[in-house]
């Protein structure tokens, strides 16, 4: 029996080449998760086969530009001439339905959130070592030494802004990262202000 | 691969008659775990079959009250004339080997250690209810209503010191207790403050 219904908001982020999408992915591929993936908001066109509510929410500039306005996003970044971002509504939604909200987003978007919901849940994908990370985004293939030298510079800032996180994962290798995610989950949902929202309503008055 | 290599502290605590001896119990009943069981120091005899550095580090009250003043216990009470505390100097040599400590606990001797080690990983075994707790209090036959009334307003206060613990695990039944501490046993050693430990040394070096 868990006390508290309400979801918690999973916010999975770090650099750019850790390989956080496939840690998400790999998380949605076990059998009976009580997960729901957050959908981001974009005001680019829909590409072949993409549909509306399921990839993307697609949006016009003028809605975006106003639901920043009301706060109505937990984050946001412009791209080269589109915006993405997370939709409050939707996430809140979920998380009221009593369904875990993962968001897997750069570390940027994951410090706009921690503003706007101080009480979600942070957890920072690490490489194991900085020459593993290098190895990872050259696998990648095509880049220039230069863009990769750049991204390792990235990376190396955003690690720099761990602590900013309640967790740091290391993705040694995608079972391990995902078993650890799993745990911190579920170890969420017995943090004591999350059991004690409900504590009154439910043991204090029997 | 896990960065960190000291273990965590895990004070489980709660009510008397929450049952955490019996989820303590359960948790070492567990083959493959990498934890240990901070063993208590006492002043009082040592019963038939009883051993020293298993059941009871077993002292001098000289040695005892000699401790107590060099701060080398984490927590300590006197109970019908003898004293009973928990041993700084071993619980940091286990958690320096790599070993998990679990502390079982009062409640009051939870907050002691709070002050020595605000670090450690505080978790609260809540009753699923209070009618629930009088069951199990009951339960243990032979108590006078007056001792029952007694001990079911020791465990209301008590409860009401929850938000202290970083968690609230509800004792519903034995096994759903027992797993969701392991979750949070594994998911401390993810949090950031305790990887960032070893931060420096293992990734940012590198």
């Amino acid at each position: 029996m868990r006390l508290i219904e309400k979801g918690v908001l999973i916010v999975i982020s770090g650099p750019s080449g850790v390989g956080k999408g496939t840690v998400r992915a790999a998380i949605f591929e076990q059998e009976n998760h009580n997960l729901e993936y957050s959908i981001s908001m974009t005001t680019r066109n829909p590409r072949q086969g993409e549909v509306d509510g399921e990839d993307y929410f697609f949006t016009s500039k003028e809605d975006f530009l106003e639901r920043i306005d009301q706060g109505q996003l937990l984050e946001w970044a412009e791209f080269v001439g589109n915006y993405y971002g997370t939709p409050l509504d939707y996430v809140q939604k979920k998380l009221d339905e009593g369904k875990d909200v993962v968001l897997e987003i750069e570390v940027q978007g994951a410090l706009q959130v921690k503003n706007v919901m101080p009480d979600a849940c942070f957890i920072f994908i690490a490489p194991p070592s900085m020459p593993e990370l290098r190895k990872r985004i050259l696998g990648r293939g095509t880049e220039e030494i230069e863009v990769v030298n750049k991204r390792m510079a990235k990376a190396e800032a955003e690690i720099g802004l761990a602590h900013e996180y309640n967790y740091i994962v290391i993705n040694d290798t995608v079972d391990n990262a995902k078993e650890r995610i799993m745990h911190i989950i579920e170890a969420e949902h017995s943090r004591s202000a999350r059991v004690l929202e409900n504590y009154n309503k439910n043991i204090a008055e029997l």
